[in-house]
C-alpha cells in the first residue's frame, strides 16, 4: 500500500470505519518516531472513544503497539505466566503471587506501575523495601530470571514505547476512559513481556476503575479476546473492589501484609485471591489439571515457607534487604501511630475503600499528581472489617503518619469510611466471574 | 469562577455536557494566547463533533470567538448588510451583489476567502483584476467605506483570530465537518464585521458542502439561530448547487461574467440569485417593504448601469484597474482556447459541477492544497447548459488553458461532465428554501 495519511485515518475513524492492520502498524510506528503530531493523534484517540474499535481492530492496534519496541522471550522448559490487575485499594497481590508461582516452577516476570489517585502501585510498595531496585535492564532481567525464575520490576522503556507515548497523550486529552484503548494498552505490555498464560484481575465496584460488574466484564472480554487473537492462553477473573483488599493500605504496611501472606498467614481475602489467581495460572499454563489441585498445592507452598524463601531470593536479587521477610521491622515505620476508636456499638456493615484511599492520600501514602513524593511508612491498617461486631472504644483502625497533625486529619476521614449498623450484615454477594477459556 | 482546566472541559464535552459561556470565553481567549496546547484543543474539537453543542452553547462559542479580536462598527445612517455563501462552483455572486447593494444605499463590507478543492474563492477571482488589493488595514477599510459604502476584501487577521487558529487546527484534525463548528465559524466573522442584516446562501447538492437539502437546512437553521441570539436580522436561502452557477468557472472568466451581470446582462441563473439575495437583504435591513419591490429596484440598478458604476468605484478604490468593467479584455487571457464539440445529439440533461471543477483544477484555475499557485486566466466556459438541445459538432464548452497539453487533459474531464439524453429534461425541482424570519 502507499503510505497512509493521518488526516484520512482520523476522518475514517470519525465516520466509524475500521482501520486496517497495516494502517495501525504505520500509525503506531510513525507516532513513536514523532512524525505524527500530537494534535492529530489526539483527534484520532477521541474519535476512537466515540466510535469504538472492532474486535480484530483492537487486536491489530495491540500488535502495532507491541511492534513499536522490543519483545521478550523466555526459555521454553518452564511455563511462563503473567498477571495484570486493573488496580484497587490495598492490592498487594503481585508481591505474594510472583514468588509463589516461581516457587511452583513457573517463570513470572511481572512489570508494574506506580500509584496514582486512590489506586496504589506495586512499584511504590516495593520501593519501601530498603535497597530494592525496580528498574532492571533487559540483560539484568534475563540473568535474574535464568537464576531465580522471577522478577518484579517497573515497566521497561524498551518495551511498547508507543503505548507509553500514547498513554501520556491520553492522560492530558480526556481519552483514558475508553475500552479498546485500555484493553490494547494493558495487553500490549503483557504480550511484549512474553508470557504464554495470563490471568487478568479485573476489578469492579466503588473503588475500581470499572464501577459496575457489566463494564468490568466487557473490559475483561475485550482483553481476553486480544490475548486469544495473539495465541496466548488468557483468562480474566472479575473481582469486587468495594472494600480494601486485606487490612493494610500504604506502602510498607502492604509489603508487611504481603510478607505475612507469603509466609502462610495474612488476611483471608488476600490469601484467597492470591490462591485463586495462581490456580488459574497453573491450569492455564498446563502445570495443573484442575483448579482444586492447584489451590491445594499453592496453599502448601505458602504454609511451608517455600514461597517465602522465593520472596527472599527475589528481594535479594533486586538489591533489596531480604531480611525484611523474617524481620519486617526493617521496613520503614511511621513516627506517629494513632488508634481510631469506635463510638457506636453494632456491626461493621462496610469499610469504604475509596474513603480509606482518601485517608492514605492525606497521609502522603499515595500521590494526587504524577511525580509527587510519597511517604513509604504512612498508611492505614484496618483493625475491624465488614462483618465484625464492634463496641464503643474498640479500635477500628491504626493510622501510621509522619506527624500528629496528619494523623488527626486522616482520622476524620477514616471514621467516615466505617458504616456501623445494628444488625450483622449478610455475607455480600460478590461474584467472582471467570471470563475466557 | 476559578479558572477552568482544559482537561475538565474535554472530559465534560466527551460526556455530552454543555459548556458555560464563561468556560467557552476562557477557552477561546487562552487558545488564542497559545496557552492551551493544540492536542487538547484537537481532542475537544473531536468531542464536539461527537456530542454536538446546544443552541445556546453554539451562540456562546460564536461570541467567544468574536471576543478574541477586534470588531467593526459602521455609521448608523445607512443599513449595514452582509452575505455569506457556503461555496460552490462558479459562484461569483459577491462581485455583483456588493456594488449592487452599495448602489442602493447600503453599507456592504464583504470579507471573503480563497478557493480550495472544487470550491472557488472570491479573493482569487478579484486578484485576477490587475492591481486589485484584497488586503486592507482596518483604517483603510474605514476610509473606503466612508467614501463609497462598500469593500470586497480578504478576511482581516485582526478580526476573530481565534477562528483562524481553530480553523487551521480543524483542517488537520478531521474536524471541519461539524455543524456547530461550521456555524460558529461563519457567524463569528459576520458578527465581528458589524452588519445588522445578514443573508446566508447555504448550498445543497452534489457540488455543495452539504449534499442534501435536509443537512443544508439544518446548517442554515443553526446559523440563523446564532444571528438571532446575537440580535442581528438573519435569513438563509437554501439553494441548489449541482450545476455550475452561470457559465464561467475560473477566476478571470468569472470576473468577466460578474461584469456582464452587473451591467444588466449575464446568465439568468446568476442574475436571479443576485437579485434574490439582494432583495432579502433589502427587506431584512428595512430598506424595502416587500421582496417584489426590492427585486424590481435591483433589476433597474443592474440594467441602468448604476450598479456597474459602483463596481468601477470599488475596483478603483482597492487599487485595481476600473477599466476592466467597460473593457473586460484587460483581464488576463489564456493563450490556448479549445472548443469541446459535442458528439451526440439530444438534450443536455446535466452538467456536473463537481466534474467541471475537477477540469478547472487540472487547468490550475483552483488549488488542491493551500498555498498552491493558480492561473488566473484558466478555466471553463459552458456553451451548452441543462435543457439545451445539442447536435453532433456543436460546441459544448470552451477550455481556457496555459498549454495545449493541459487543454487536452481538461477536455477529457469536461466531456464526462455532460450527460446528453434523448428527451428534453424536465425543469428540475430545485427549491429555494428560506430559513429565518
Amino acid at each position: 500500500m502507499s503510505a497512509p495519511r493521518m488526516i484520512d485515518l482520523i476522518t475514517r475513524k470519525k465516520r466509524g470505519e475500521e482501520m486496517t492492520a497495516a494502517e495501525l502498524a504505520w500509525m503506531a510506528s510513525e507516532f513513536t518516531r514523532g512524525t505524527i503530531p500530537d494534535y492529530q493523534m489526539a483527534a484520532w484517540l477521541m474519535a476512537v472513544c466515540w466510535r469504538g474499535m472492532t474486535e480484530r481492530e483492537t487486536l491489530w492496534l495491540t500488535e502495532a503497539l507491541v511492534a513499536s519496541g522490543r519483545t521478550l522471550e523466555w526459555r521454553d522448559d518452564k511455563p511462563v505466566v503473567d498477571k495484570h490487575s486493573t488496580g484497587g485499594v490495598g492490592d498487594k497481590t503481585s508481591i505474594v503471587l510472583v514468588p509463589l508461582l516461581a516457587s511452583a516452577g513457573h517463570i513470572f516476570v511481572k512489570m508494574s506501575g506506580r500509584g496514582l489517585g486512590h489506586t496504589g502501585g506495586t512499584i511504590d510498595k516495593l520501593e519501601s523495601i530498603p535497597g530494592y531496585r525496580v528498574a532492571l535492564s533487559v540483560e539484568e532481567l534475563r540473568r535474574q530470571v535464568e537464576r531465580i525464575g522471577c522478577a518484579l520490576i517497573a515497566q521497561t522503556p524498551d518495551l511498547v514505547p508507543a503505548d507509553a507515548a500514547l498513554y501520556a497523550l491520553r492522560d492530558v486529552t480526556g481519552t483514558v476512559d475508553c475500552m479498546p484503548l485500555i484493553a490494547s494498552s494493558v495487553m500490549s505490555k503483557k504480550l511484549a513481556a512474553g508470557a504464554h498464560a495470563i490471568v487478568l484481575d479485573v476489578k469492579y465496584g466503588a473503588a475500581a476503575f470499572m464501577p459496575t460488574l457489566e463494564e468490568a466484564e466487557a473490559l475483561a472480554a475485550a482483553m481476553v479476546r486480544i490475548g486469544e487473537g495473539a495465541r496466548r492462553r488468557v483468562r480474566a477473573l472479575v473481582t469486587p473492589m468495594d472494600e480494601p483488599l486485606g487490612r493494610a493500605v500504604g506502602n510498607a504496611l502492604e509489603v508487611r501484609e504481603a510478607i505475612d501472606t507469603v509466609t502462610g498467614s495474612g488476611p483471608d481475602d488476600l490469601r484467597a485471591l492470591v490462591i485463586e489467581l495462581g490456580a488459574h495460572l497453573m491450569v492455564l499454563s498446563g502445570s495443573a489439571r484442575h483448579l482444586e489441585d492447584a489451590r491445594a498445592a499453592l496453599g502448601i507452598l505458602l504454609d511451608s515457607g517455600v514461597a517465602a524463601d522465593h520472596l527472599e531470593k527475589l528481594i535479594a536479587a533486586q538489591g533489596g534487604d531480604p531480611r525484611v521477610v523474617t524481620d519486617p521491622s526493617r521496613l520503614p515505620a511511621a513516627s506517629e501511630i494513632r488508634i481510631v476508636a469506635g463510638e457506636a456499638s453494632g456491626w461493621v456493615e462496610r469499610v469504604d475503600a475509596r474513603v480509606i484511599a482518601d485517608a492514605a492520600l492525606t497521609l502522603r501514602a499515595g500521590r494526587l499528581r504524577k511525580g509527587d513524593a510519597i511517604d513509604p511508612a504512612a498508611g492505614v491498617r484496618l483493625l475491624a472489617r465488614r462483618g465484625d461486631e464492634v463496641r464503643p472504644g474498640q479500635p477500628l483502625a491504626e493510622i501510621h503518619a509522619a506527624s500528629t497533625e496528619m494523623a488527626r486529619q486522616a482520622e476524620l476521614i477514616v471514621r467516615r469510611a466505617f458504616r456501623i449498623g445494628e444488625e450483622r450484615p449478610a455475607v455480600p454477594e460478590s461474584p467472582v466471574v471467570v471470563v475466557g477459556e
